[in-house]
């Protein structure tokens, strides 16, 4: 049982700025994503793309973004567990709760913040008749630790930069990988395409267009694949099939959890930290509804700042908290490191 | 008259966001702040010292999150009363307002965000008869522009980093500096304490503690003064006298606006995207207090956020605002220039 003060769902940005300020109150966070990296949308959807609205950053990359968040929260030690959904959640006698993943890990806390964004990230699968049974048997639809591919076949299917990004990573590291799609033109970024031609030049891609994956056969795992290009069929080895067709929000198991649901997000009271209709649950960024609410990641922002204010109250029941500036009063780290502003210093000069 | 969508009081970090947020949504921005610059507290009270959680900086330095935030809006072309304090408002019947300066300058705006923070930074006077009449005829208690003071006599009088710094930033271009402080002991930054100390062995800065400028005379101008060193009085000719003896914020004219105060600030509706008791007139930042209220950086560029939403509708009546991403529909300046993410492109691949 993995236990913390505040139990973030959701690694996005609004989850990642919520280690921080929880640690600036001495809290400590654990953070649940479905997805295999932190960044939700950032590093998901669009991480080499700039944002403007930043405040303080005039252009910054989605992805250079989330890294410089995990950096910010890094000294409050924050624990991780990804690429799996959070499932159910039970409110405990003493008022703490236990959400429970759909791989089984616990979690206990007296405080959840839900900064699930719009959901939870589930794959796009290709439909394929038995695909389910080659899950994790072969089959992936995220890659998380690229190692595992190391002089193995790898078929990568997808148009878009995933399919690209990823079949130009593992190009010199698998021993075969191939590319399949079901149009001839990609859709991505120009260096990227630009890569993927030269590698195919060299013979380290393997490229089948238009063609899609129709079969898929293996004794216990994957061991093949059948592609259908127009009106051949090719039969072809292969010890892995990584299908990238984007990944799909789904509020999910959050919208049977009790919580009150509008327009596909969770209603909070924002007179009270963005708090739910269960006490103890609070719903932060993009995942929460509140009249006049943005969906940006300013305001997701604001709300976990807010909201570490009513945990540190639940969680210090009758301690009273007086607000302390950065600048003013540095940051302790829960690792021991210390930042704090030059000393100013009083001397007399000769 | 000027004239301008959202009439902004403060320039501080809040008031700064909100001429990127407005343009965004094609709304032009004046801003009216007493201090001389740009940056409210970050740049007259603390410009070297970093701040630790402004989200997506793991540390930022208060004078560089100010040049930022003034870089990120400047395509929106904002217009700037500077060093003048916004003294009486109006209403008119089309329900527009008038601003007028204690300069006389006047200001009209369908739309009044007030972002004045603590208050208007008034300077902290010496305790000298006549120091009225020599204002602005030889006493300065702000150093608007330094070129002012080319080939002048100047006494500065004070122990902190503004008398420290702008000794040493006038001691290549004025004739004489001569710098007062009536402690032996300064408080600033070690690096302008050592500054000061090898310029006054070159002779560029002539030092007198511990001591206090006691009178002043000139006929029509400031022409002189006397310093008072222990028991001895020292006469000393001068065409500019500085104290810089810090700023202190002061609510001022605002408390008499007819906007509700409490606990000297102003009260403001968050379901209402911070609007005051009088429509069209909106308070954020630190300026403002509403249930949960946090006085820090982040909050501010939420609230401007929200705020401009309002000012939309305001403004454009009827009108429907759909949000959109700056990522996705880039950034028109009103410059004419254009930010916007790279193209994806779609190719095939040969
Ligand atoms: C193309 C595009 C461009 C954009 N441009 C901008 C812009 O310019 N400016 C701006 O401010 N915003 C922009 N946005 C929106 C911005 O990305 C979101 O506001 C932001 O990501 C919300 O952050 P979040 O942390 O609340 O949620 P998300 O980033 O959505 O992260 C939520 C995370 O929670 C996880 N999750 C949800 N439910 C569960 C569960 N049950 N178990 C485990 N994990 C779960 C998800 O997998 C996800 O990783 C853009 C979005 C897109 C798609
Ligand atoms: C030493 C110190 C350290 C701090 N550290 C941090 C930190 O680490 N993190 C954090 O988030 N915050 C910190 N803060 C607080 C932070 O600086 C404020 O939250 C922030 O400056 C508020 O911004 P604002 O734009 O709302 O107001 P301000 O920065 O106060 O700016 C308001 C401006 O309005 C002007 N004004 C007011 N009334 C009038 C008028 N009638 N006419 C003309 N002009 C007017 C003022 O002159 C001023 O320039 C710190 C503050 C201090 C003093």
């Amino acid at each position: 049982m993995i236990k913390t003060d505040i139990l973030i769902i959701g690694a996005g940005p609004t989850g990642l700025f919520t280690v921080f300020e929880a640690g600036l109150l001495k809290l400590k966070c654990h953070i649940i994503d479905a997805l295999p990296q932190p960044g939700g949308q950032c590093s998901e959807i669009y991480p080499k793309k700039p944002i403007y609205d930043i405040p303080g950053f005039p252009e910054i990359l989605a992805g250079d973004l989330t890294k410089n968040l995990l950096e910010q929260g890094k000294q409050f030690e924050p624990g991780f567990t990804l690429g799996e959904r959070a499932e159910t959640i039970e409110k405990l006698e003493d008022q703490t709760f236990i959400v429970t993943t759909n791989k089984g890990t616990q979690h206990h806390a007296p405080v959840v913040a839900i900064a699930g964004g719009l959901g939870s990230f589930e794959p796009r699968k290709p439909l394929i008749e038995n695909i389910a049974y080659y899950e994790e048997k072969g089959v992936e639809y995220f890659i998380k630790d690229p190692e595992v591919y190391r002089n193995k076949k790898v078929v990568i299917s997808g148009g878009g930069d995933s399919a690209l990004d990823w079949s130009i990573f593992l190009a010199d590291m698998a021993s075969e990988v191939t590319l399949i799609h079901r149009r001839n033109e990609f859709r991505g970024a120009l260096d990227s395409v630009e890569k993927v031609s030269k590698l195919k030049a060299l013979g380290k891609i393997n490229l089948i267009t238009p063609a899609e994956v129709t079969a898929l056969y293996g004794n216990k795992k994957l061991e093949g694949i059948t592609i259908t290009k127009e009106d051949e069929k090719i039969l072809l080895d292969t010890d892995y099939f990584i299908p990238l067709f984007g990944l799909s929000p789904k509020l999910g198991p959050i919208a049977n959890w009790g919580l009150e649901i509008e327009k596909n997000a969770i209603k909070v009271d924002h007179t009270l930290n963005y708090q739910t209709n269960i006490p103890g649950i609070f719903a932060i960024g993009d995942v929460n509804i509140y009249p006049e609410k943005l969906k940006l990641i300013l305001c997701g922002f604001h709300e976990a700042t807010l909201m570490c204010q009513a945990a540190y109250r639940i969680i210090n029941p009758g301690k009273r908290y007086v607000l302390k500036y950065t600048t003013v009063s540095g940051v302790d780290g829960f690792d021991g490191t210390r930042k704090e502003a030059p000393k100013v210093v009083i001397q007399s000069i000769k």
